[in-house]
């Protein structure tokens, strides 16, 4: 069975939007176990949307369709359906009613306008698929060999739409139970390149699961997904994946490094305090974007002035005269700092060149140095990570410090 | 003139990645001119590939291709695009010197593997595009009307090779000079649809100009384009934009509100701490992502605790108990303690509840009070800002502080 997935709107090919409506649809067909053969991005012209359709039609098993489906001049993707499928435009009145319903549960009143009414003329045959999220009905129909599913464009009302909707029908015609398995490791610290050499024995030992990379710099998330429900189990897979990767893996649940981090902290009644200064506040932000990190997380102090270093974090005038704010006692002495300062039983700190100005030769773009204080005392370690990008070395800074407090959490 | 896109490889169709490079490629096709008139993506079969070349040649005047001029096994675009053209791949000697060179540049030695010496091998009469920034030398051919050509997939070096190589033969096709002026309006506070609305006045009245907005999440940038030497000044065109949006507006240079807080700074020779709560240390990441900000950013406190708010800014425990954390005696005390404790002229505070836990009727998920302190005293003030997501929010809420903050630095 193969499927081909259907963007129509002018605002792709202007290039404004990146089409992740596409990429969404493809993942969730990989998942579902439907190959794709194909994508296509067409504009908003009835003779362009109806060609793309009857050439997918007479190719392809399933197609996913997006966009095109609103009340303006520009949305025109039902009528070129019908153009292509020869089945004539009618008012259709479970959509009508679909419609009407949404319009009053937002509090709009049922009188739809003329121009909104449009949106419930569809193909003559064509079943709906019901809008929670928007005006827009989808709706199915059959071409030649291939199952249309049209949804909307807008991504929240098109991923419910699919998910609630398109999903449960695909697995009618695949005759599967959708039951699916995934599971997720999360890589820190080996190229992409690397991690797919390491596990290019899985696909003869494991056929029956599929293998997948994210990269989620500067992670790389490695999915197990097993669509069989009485397969082998999947947990020999994840851990011959697990072996292969040793170190690298910092969650074999798919948890980012600051939600693993998090997981650790709250397991030991823990709590955690962050010295930056390169990192800019990225760490503290990091560890906020994890709900409930005010369980563990009391406090941060972004120190980018010296000043700052010496009056908030208590860091010694010698030690910063003796060798500069990027280095490994400087580091220590803001950790302690932090942990002294926020009354935790843990800091993590940063101080570093993230570029693109500011290196030396001694020192050059990509010099990090990390420190962690805990019950036991404190260290610091220095790095040289440069990914030639400001942003992407920031990220990276901050991975790493959560990695190396990560280390010492699971000792 | 109408150009086509076309992406090759296996990981666009499997959702791994979403295909960034064919958005970039509209957005470069749409400032050179050149309407565009769909985008396909295909996988790593030769004949899939073959015959997308050959059905966009029938119809289009360019086509950019992406991808599948790496040296393995599913590296199929150039035997693909011998087997359309019905041009035999020959070795390229351009090509094949463009690579040594390349090979000797990165030190790697003179002697191309067998694997990598493929990727010489092009149709013959291809013109080669070199390859700064990588191992595979593009290249451009003529298919019936449609002139093709090929490029890397991996961003950075398509990129590259689209700038430095494809550009310039873009332009001798079209006849312009390539010579375009860019105009960027930063805008923050009204949903695309109500900037949309407010400026459709302006292909009327600029039709030598092109518009585009681009959603930067929370901002929208507004963007004029104007592609002729002698046409009207853009001046004009940007002036009556900017008069639409009014103070709606904050960078007539499309500059980002941290990058346009940070000039302001500067230009007073000003410096600034912060202290967040809600935002979790983004404030000051979003501060320290622009080059030199070390010439106005002091310090940053991201007080998660009520205890850190108390310890490190001195907010006053009767001011905690009798309002709570989230309030704008505590935003202002907030402001005021890091102004002091960073020793800057300015200093902004925020105080809130991103969601989605947290909410109470008094105080819902989005309520966010901030601070602003400065040479002149402090305020604060009170919103409730939910986009319904946790991060989108704690965004909002850091746009919204930097906003604020923005007010008072240019009154």
């Amino acid at each position: 069975m193969i499927a081909e997935v259907l963007s129509t709107g002018d605002e792709v090919l202007l290039g404004d939007i990146t089409d992740t409506n596409s990429s969404f649809l493809c993942r969730r067909l990989k998942e579902a176990g439907i190959a794709v053969g194909g994508i296509t991005a067409v504009g908003d012209d009835v003779n362009v949307i109806s060609h793309a359709i009857e050439t997918i039609a007479a190719r392809a098993d399933i197609c996913l369709v997006t966009g095109g489906l609103g009340p303006t001049r520009d949305d025109l993707t039902a009528e070129a359906c019908a153009e292509a499928s020869g089945a004539p435009l009618e008012r259709n009145d479970v959509a009508l009613a679909s419609m009407t319903a949404y319009f009053e549960k937002r509090g709009w009143g049922k009188n739809l306008s003329r121009v909104n009414e449009k949106q419930a003329w569809l193909p003559k045959g064509a079943g709906v698929l019901e809008n929670h999220n928007g005006t827009a009905p989808g709706f199915d129909i059959t071409i030649g060999n291939c199952r249309f599913f049209f949804m909307p464009g807008v991504p929240s009302e098109m991923r419910l739409m699919f998910t609630g909707q398109v999903k449960p029908r695909l697995l009618e015609l695949t005759g599967e139970t959708g039951e699916i398995t995934v599971e997720r490791l999360m890589v820190f610290g080996l190229p992409e390149s690397v991690v797919g050499e390491k596990l290019e024995g899985f696909y003869t030992r494991f056929p029956e699961f599929s293998l997948g990379f994210r990269a989620r710099f500067p992670m790389i998330e490695v999915k197990l997904v097993a669509r069989q429900e009485d397969g082998p189990d999947i947990n020999a897979a994840k851990d011959w994946v697990s072996e292969q990767l040793g170190r690298k893996v910092i969650s074999s649940r798919g948890l980012t490094l600051a939600q693993e981090t998090g997981r650790l902290l709250t397991e030991a009644g823990q709590t955690l305090s962050v010295a930056e200064s390169c990192t800019g506040g990225l760490i503290a932000s990091l560890i906020t974007d994890v709900a409930g990190a005010s369980e563990y997380f009391l406090f941060s102090a972004t120190t980018y002035a010296n000043s700052a270093k010496m009056n908030i974090l208590k860091v010694s005038r010698k030690t910063l005269e003796d060798n500069g704010a990027v280095h490994e006692l400087t580091a220590q002495e803001m950790a302690e700092g932090a942990r002294k300062a926020g009354g935790s039983d843990w800091a993590v700190s940063t101080t570093g060149i993230a570029g693109p100005t500011g290196g030396t030769g001694e020192k050059p773009v990509g010099t990090v140095c990390i420190g962690v204080a805990g019950p036991d005392g404190a260290s610091a370690r220095r790095f040289v990570l440069d990914t030639g990008d400001r942003g992407r070395n920031k990220l990276l800074f901050a991975a790493t410090a959560l990695e190396m407090l990560r280390r010492q959490l699971v000792k």
